[in-house]
This record gives C-alpha cells, structure tokens and sequence, in this order.
C-alpha cells in the first residue's frame, strides 16, 4: 500500500522483541530486445529477497532502543547484494556474500520520534518507492526508479544520522537525513558522499501525499558532480482501485550539467485477497538527444496466503532520443523496444 | 543413512516452523605424500560446517510453500565456503565470506510433489552422496567425489528450476532439475552453464537403488565442452551392517574428450550408537597414462549423543597411469601413494 | 568488569541452548590532528557491533558439546570485519562482507576444562583486554592495543586447538593455545603462522592478576621474523573505583629487532547504574628515534538499562620520537598531538 513505509517502527515503544525476518522470491525472467534474448531466474521479482534481525527493547515511558540487521539476498544464486561503505564509487562491495547491506542501525525512539544512525534507505528513495505498485522489484517497477541517475546514495546510504517525526502529529510524517562519504578534509573532494535527505508528507484515511528532496556532495568533472533529487508522489486508495501517481527530478552537476525528470502512474486493483497491478512511468534526461524510456507494466498476484504469492508480471519499454535500455537482461538497438516477463514465487518468513 | 536425502521436505505439508540449524564441524587433519606433508585444523571432517535458517507455511489441503537458506562455514578460520553464480567458471565466488551456498530456494509443495526455485544441489550429486559412507566429508570421501571431473555443477547449480516427485509412491523416489548459464543469446557461449539434471530410483524396506544422469553445455574448447555425468547406487541394510555401491562416469566433450569412471563400495557397521565405517574406492580417465586414484579408507564415529560426535579417520590413496593425488593438502610425485589421518569434533544444532 | 572473560562457558555444563545474539553499535566519530581533521559515523565506540549464534549441549554428567559462531559487524555500512585465514598477511580476508571473523568454534566442555577448536581470540588478546576500561572499542582504547605491533595473530588466531582451565579451582583460571599456519612443510616459510599463546591468572574476591605469553614463528626478513608478546595485567575493585594496570611487551625478530613496550593503568568509576572511565597508557619500540605513544582516554557511559547505552569518550594523543598516529582517522604530523571524541549509542541483544 502506499506510504507504508511511513509507519515503520517510531515511538512510543511498547513492548520489548527480536525478530528473524525474511523474503525468498524468484522467477523465471525473460527480456527480448532487437538484438539479444535473455532468460534468467531472477531473484526479488515481487519482492526483494532478504534475511533480517531486528529488535527493540521497552525502556519504560515510551522509551525504547532497537536495532535492525537485514542483509539483502540473490536467491537464484545464494549470494548476496551489493552495498557502499563511503556513499563513493570507491566504495562498492562485492554482491558475493552477505552483508547487511538493506539496513544496518541502531536507534534510539521516543515520544519525540527516532534517531536513527547506520546504514539505511534514504529519504527521497522512499519516497519513490511508496507510490511504485511494484515496490521497485522486478520488471515492472516504474522507469524513474530502473534508470535513476542519482548516484551512490540513489536508493540507501551509509554513516548516516537520521531523525523520524513520531506517529500521531495528525497524519504528518517526515524524516530528516546527514549522511557522510568520510574523506580526511583539506582535500579536493572531502565532501565526496556527503548529504542530506528529507521527506515530508501527510496521510488523511485513504489519501496520502509527500514531497522529499536530497544533495549528495561529489568533486565536478566532466561526468559527475553534485547530485539533487527531488520527488513528490501521492496516493488515493478508492477501495476499488488504489491510485498513485509521482513526479522526480535527478540533476548531476558536472561540468555540462544533466537533468533527468520523470513520472509515473499506478493502479493496484484488489481481486479478493489477489491483486492486479497497472504502472505507466517515463523518465528520460536533458543529455544529447534527450533520450527517455516509456515504461508499461502489468501485474498479477495470487495470494495462497498472507505470506506466500505466485505472480506473473509483462512489461513493455519505448526507448526514444537515441537511449537503449533493454529488460530483464536483453539488449536492444537505441530506440528500439523492450519486452520483459516474470513468473515467480515469493514466500515471506 | 543410504538415500537419506530421497526423503527430504516433499509434500504434503502439515504444519508451519521457521527453523536455525547448522553443524559446527573440526578436525586435525594430517596428510603425507612423497615429496610434502601437511599439517591442519580442516572444517567439516564428518558433516559439512554450515548454519541455515528453513521454514514452512501450512497452506491448508496439503499445499505448503518454503524457504531454504544455507551458508556454508569454514569452521577453522570462520569464513565462508565458495559459491558459482552462473554453472561457469566466470561465476565462482570467493570462499572468505558467508554466503546462501549451500542452498537458496523457495519452494511450492502440494500433493503432486515439490517445485523449487534457486540453488541447490544437483541430482546427480545427491545421488553420489546418498551411497558414500562418508556423505562426502572429510579425507574418508570416496574418490569419484573427491576426483570428480564434472566440472562447476558437479555439486550444486544455481539459476535452477527443480522438481520433485512426492513421497507415497510405493518407494518410487525422483526429481528433475533445469538450471541456466544465463547468458545473453547468439553468442558462441549462450548455452555454457545450462542444463539438465535427473535421478529416479526406488526404496524399499532395507534396499534402495537409484539411477542419475546430467549433461551441462559448455563451449567446445582443448579443455571444455558439455559435460555429461551418469552414476548408480544401491544399498542394503542388513542391521549389522549397511553395504552400499556406486558406479560413476564423467564425460567432458573437448576437441579430445576425456571420460572418467569410477567405482565405490562401502559398509556402515554400527556398534551401539557409534559407527564403523570403511570403503573402498576408484576414480580414473582415460587421459594418456589412464591416471587413477584408488582409495581406502576407515573410520569410526564416537557419538556422545545424537547431535555431538567424535570421529576419527584414516585413508590410504594408491595413484597410477601419472595420478598424483595427496590427501590432506599433502604432495606426492607421480605414482606415488598418500595417506591421510582426521581426528576430529562435530556439534549439529 | 576487569577479567570477565575469565568466567567464559567452561564445564561443567548444566543445561542446553542455542542463543542468538550480537550488539549494534554506532558513535559519531571526531579526530583532529595538525594536518587533517575527519568526521565519521563509526561503529563499535563501546562494544563491538556483531551478531552471533552459539549454543551448548548438556551431555550429562558435566560433560557438554557447543558451538560459538561470531561475526563482525561494521553498523555504519552494514558491511562485516576483516578476518585471517592462515594467521599470515597472505590469508587476510575482505571486510566487505560477513564472516564468523569473531569466533567460530565447537567445543568439548567437561569437569576436567573446554577443548576448544577453530578461531577465537588468543590467549595474550583476552589478557590485554581485561584490564583495558575501553574494553578495546573506541577511540578510548589503551595505546598498547590501538598501536600493537604483535601481527596478524595478535587479537585472534585460525587453525586453533584450545584448552581452557575448568572453573573451581579456587580461582586460578588459565588457557593454553596452539594455532597453525598450516603451510606444506619442506619449505623455508613452513612455520609461518603457527604459533603458541598462553595464559594463567587468578581471581580472588576483588583482586585478579594474570600473565600471557604468547609466539608466532614467521621467516625472518628485514620487516618479519618470530613475534613474541608478553603482558601482564591486574585490577582490584574498591568498590567506588575498579583500578586495573598492565605491562606489554611485543618483539618481532626481524633482521633488526623491533621490541615495543607499554604500559596502562584504568580507572572504571560507578555512578549508579552509568560509569566514568580512565584510561592512562604509553606504547613505544626502540625503532630508530624511539618513536612512542602517549594517551590520556576519558569516558562517561549513561545507561538506559543493561541492555542499551549512549556513551561519550574523549583521547589526547601525544607522539614523541618520530611517532604520528592520528585518533579517529584524523592526520598528524609526526611529534604531534591529536584529539578524538565519541558520541554513540549502544544496543545489545
């Protein structure tokens, strides 16, 4: 549902636990472009596959400290996912083996909210997320998210302290991020990976709305620079059909400054406990040609229960000024289409 | 227990767990060989160091869905244990760090059986290990193990589509397994990692037999090309002791293809609750000089109770044809026997 | 408390358990120093972040079998902490990602001690760190720990076969290790990473005092050559202050001898339920110009409860004789002085 990440654990805090947590999904995955076919079994076609320990602990009056530990995993192949220790392509750590590379915190909640310091999802990537029927998993998570240029700290960061507003401020919601790249000072690029995020946004029953914005702090050269992303997305759930629609901007500031702007809609149609899923998005950028990819996706999820889904979803992409994205692995000419499909399984634990 | 792993999680389902398990598995492990001997702490002498983490969702009528995730661990410096992403060599992960290698699958399981998605052993290997007295651990393995030429999905595949047959059929056992290289189309290589992996057999009372056969695509090269693997076992349980035999061959279509065949027969004596085993086997190709290894080699298993044992193993490793294989990390020249010693601990949790 | 690991599990076992475990822990890090400043989000400032399992099992009579598997955790990436495969620079593993880097053992526990293989701390290690107020996390930690010269076995060592002292012997407690390299022997480095460390001390009341000693051998170079540590560390606890003291020594036998000595003295003071630490310590070699060390560690820990802390440290560094070490990532210069502060919160479960 949309803004469901909104209500993540934040004070009070009533109760003390520990939790092993987790996701095993994969499918069959199958991408035509104009010159090479792929198939695969994908992992995280519905859902990203994942092992994870989380905990708080009841400190009394609404007090309470926890942590979280959730490391991504490839479940086609049993490895796992890729992260970034300095928010720096220098960096980049192998998707090889586990890591807790989804998040890694310790926080500390109260009636005034949560700090939160670790590694974590940033703000304006959850926010992205919140208002995209395919949760960015599989072939039909919307084209804003599949082809952001927004760097190293797109969709988490480390070294970061952050702050959640408490629940219960009306239906307000928000969080505010410093994160850091971690680089002696006095350099050229001592701020390399450092940055800020933040997110704001209002429920009220079945509607919701949310704008964040973020800089991430890079030297300037030809290709890279300054990175600013800003989003904005909203919902509506009428019972009969759950509406979102978005808005995103991603600028790098490099020497020839690029902008990239997209947007996406999405329906999420209940069928009794099953779901079919409708997304249209489109992101492109300002670079030569202005090239831009339009994405179709539709999605069905049969629920044998609250826990375990079977799911088929078909994805149509139009390449246009000269881009070339292919999916699923598929390669295609520029401006040429893309066909994907998954078929998959998806147990949580 | 010969065929043990015939009757592992197949349908129908009744009932729901999460489960952490694991065996924490060590040994002083001594080889010599005519030119250098060898002195280790190994892991995993009596039954493969791991730690996973499975469950199961009753899904009514039968129907159940389930994860399966299991690192190997290499108890004696606490790294990982080395993983393959794509059935190729280009895939092969490194070894210091935890990973889901063992097995990462997501499961269906009904009334028809068990559909499971990702990684995990291959038939052929099952059926290998299902009549080794040794389960493939430690310097007593048997040689067709130990040798095998079968290349990266000799053991496990990943990207693997998997079916098993349910239990309730009058002893008949079975499963089928189609896993992908997933390479990208109209390359030379677009099959190399891709194959086929089956094995059916039957039990009943104290006997059992099984038969598997499995062929991976590889690129014609002087050193690779399609491997195919073909092995049989049986066993019979006559209460003071356990006989099992296995043949095996192994066949890489290179320019030159070489063919590998091998042999083992062992006897599992219990004594109370403890073991003596032995077995005797063989391994060789028909490269120029017919290198062969043969091996024998004794055990006894000490069991303190059902989880925790103290084992101890000896074998002697006769080489011919050129063969210069050293047990235990040990060398020896060509032709030249080795013998290797295990003293060791296991805990399963 | 000084010389808690003292009282690890060790026989006789009274009841089975499988426990998971671990601390996230995570401070916002400052260091100065004459040519550079640095900011972070570290982990570990007062209790190393890490996740575990371990568990034990009662085999009657005081007889028990148990496993431990520990991994590093780094909380500010998600990311784990480097380990060592063969006690020799050659064997040192990423830290990129998860691995039983801590602890990785299964024992055999009885009235007579607990025979411990696989990796674990040594013996000089835990002596070092039992009198150390910071428990070796933190910009806090004694000099003789943050600045030790005694290589790749000098906090943990693989390949190990332990034997601890049972408890009950009217306070005398004491371990004994072996570890090796486990290099093919016949060769000029075969000894490379296998060495001895030992340890005997004894507890009565208030008081404890222990001695460890501790040798590597490696081939001797211009760098390289046998290390040996020697330290000895006593506390007595006056109730309103726990004073604790040692004295270091570590030698490395190169072509040219190295020997570095230090000392430390602490003071843990309870206020309530929260504690003030100081910490004064020096660590210096008879390199040429006899570069040294000085450090002056000041710390207060506000706990919320027993399980969750925030804590606040603060180190001068003061370097002499050619000696440049900066706190907390910071630059000085050499003869320089550096400052480090942390501020950070601390989660266990």
């Amino acid at each position: 549902a949309a803004f469901a990440q909104a209500s993540q654990v934040q004070g009070p805090v009533t109760g003390s636990s520990v939790t092993l947590f987790g996701v095993a999904d994969a499918a069959v995955a199958y991408g035509s472009g104009s010159i090479a076919t792929k198939t695969q079994l994908i992992s995280s076609g519905n859902s990203a596959s994942r092992i994870g320990f989380r905990g708080i602990e009841d400190l009394g009056g609404g007090l309470g400290a926890g942590f979280w530990l959730e490391s991504g995993v490839s479940l086609d192949t049993g490895t796992g996912v890729a992260g970034n220790t300095n928010n720096q392509a220098s960096g980049a750590t192998s998707a090889d083996a586990l890591s807790f590379n989804r998040r890694s915190t310790v926080s500390l909640i109260d009636l005034w909210g949560e700090l939160r310091l670790g590694r974590d999802f940033t703000a304006h990537y959850r926010n992205r997320t919140d208002v995209d029927p395919f949760d960015n998993n599989g072939v039909g998570t919307i084209q804003p998210q599949a082809g952001s240029i927004a760097g190293p700290t797109s969709t988490r960061a480390s070294n970061m302290l952050g702050y959640f507003l408490p629940p219960g401020l009306g239906g307000l919601f928000g969080e505010v991020q410093y994160f850091m790249g971690e680089n002696q000072k006095h350099t050229p690029a001592a701020d390399d990976g450092t940055g800020l995020s933040g997110r704001v946004g209002w429920r009220s029953g079945p509607f919701g709305i949310a704008v964040a914005t973020a800089r991430t702090d890079y030297q300037q050269t030809a290709t890279n620079g300054d990175i600013r992303s800003t989003n904005v997305g909203a919902s509506y759930d009428f019972q009969i059909v759950e509406v979102s629609a978005g808005y995103y901007r991603d600028k790098v500031e490099s020497f020839q400054p690029v902008t990239a702007t997209g947007y996406a809609v999405g329906f999420i149609v209940p069928v009794g406990i099953d779901q079919i899923k409708f997304a249209w998005s489109r992101y492109g950028t300002d670079a030569i040609g202005d090239p831009a990819a339009r994405k179709l996706s539709l999605g069905y999820v049969y629920s044998f229960s609250k826990r375990s889904v079977a799911y088929a979803t078909y994805s149509h992409l139009s390449n246009s000024g000269g881009s070339a994205v292919g999916l699923n692995g598929s390669i295609t000419a520029p401006d040429r289409s893309s066909n994907g499909y998954d078929l998959g399984l998806r147990h949580s634990f």
